[in-house]
């Protein structure tokens, strides 16, 4: 834009303006990149959501089985072996039910946690951004010139520059707010998972059929 | 997400977020709609531009064909009719030059304005939703559960339906920041153009060849 018009004043705050927006283009990038983030931490969900299906279509069909040989073959020996794959099947469900509710929880608190502190940063980097970008536009001389007129020597290169600096000192001490909000850190359930899981046994080995 | 979970707490979360996600995008669209306006001034300038070229173009093909004439048949009549065709173009081109430089200024100002409160509406709207979001995520237990545990029922039903609220207020009270770097209404030179006009008319007739 104004390359014809040979115009000191309009040429300096162009290039300027077209450094706020860059930088500002560089902030989207950045965005879309905090957004990527945000999916894999969902994709987790999805996957285990996914793994978590076979365990409950096992113990349905253990049950189901169970039930129809109680009806037309009460006596059978196989009773007991599927009474007790049961057993097995139910414990195995219980252990991924828990671990697909710990991951929904955690991932879905990460991956939107993620997404909005995204959005935060890109948005408090921007606002810095445009409104630097209005203090540059403020020194181009909008007065209507009439026929003949020139306008007087452009006097605001060193100002231009110095907003741009200032722009750049105000994103480089951009820091995220303080984490009111935040996610604690992830607290691994293993070892209390597998404590649960022996006690679990035992108990079960009381309702095992002798 | 969290579809096979059976979880309140999930649904009742995921549902929030994905009204502030949703109320995110809506801010994407009015941002991309503000960047359309600020476009088409930038297109006005280029109209202008090009509109001004066939008046530089005339006016230095005529000088052209004077200097050639000047030394091919300096006595010819015809350098009497180029020079007044010469003044003629002269004063055209004085005008449009004049326009462009206004149309220019104004125009550059305004688009980029436009751009840069764009920005800035996007960023403090979407800077309200988002921390609305981490309140919602907050609500969120993410304690690792062992298996056979039940969570507690979930008990921030009406706290998230608050925040929603909150959300849906603070975006209805969000006003435009003062106009500290605005750009006042353009003025019309209109008037003062064809004064001027005239005014060049008349001296150019005191140095027209006799």
């Amino acid at each position: 834009m104004g390359e014809q018009t040979y115009d000191d004043g309009i040429s300096d705050i162009s290039d300027k303006v077209g450094v706020i927006l860059s930088e500002l283009g560089e902030q989207e990038e950045s965005y879309a990149h905090g957004l990527d983030e945000a999916r894999n931490a969902l994709k987790s969900i999805r996957n285990t959501e996914k793994s978590v299906q076979p365990s409950r279509d096992s113990k349905s069909k253990i049950a189901d089985e169970i039930q129809k040989l109680k009806f037309k073959e009460p006596q059978s020996p196989r009773l007991v072996v599927l009474e007790q794959e049961l057993v097995r099947a139910e414990a195995e469900n219980l252990v991924a039910e828990a671990q697909l509710s710990n991951v929904t929880r955690q991932k879905l608190k990460e991956a939107y946690n993620a997404e909005f502190l995204a959005t935060i940063e890109r948005a408090e980097k921007q606002l810095i951004l445009a409104k630097h970008g209005r203090r540059l536009l403020a020194l181009l001389d909008d007065a209507p010139m009439v026929p003949g007129d020139r306008r007087p020597v452009y006097p605001h290169g060193a100002q231009a520059r110095q907003i741009l600096n200032d722009a750049e000192d105000d994103l480089r001490d951009w820091r995220p707010e303080a984490d009111a909000y935040g996610t604690p850190e992830s607290r691994s359930p293993t070892n209390s998972f597998r404590g649960r899981i022996s006690q679990l046994m035992k108990q079960m080995r009381l309702i095992l059929p002798q």
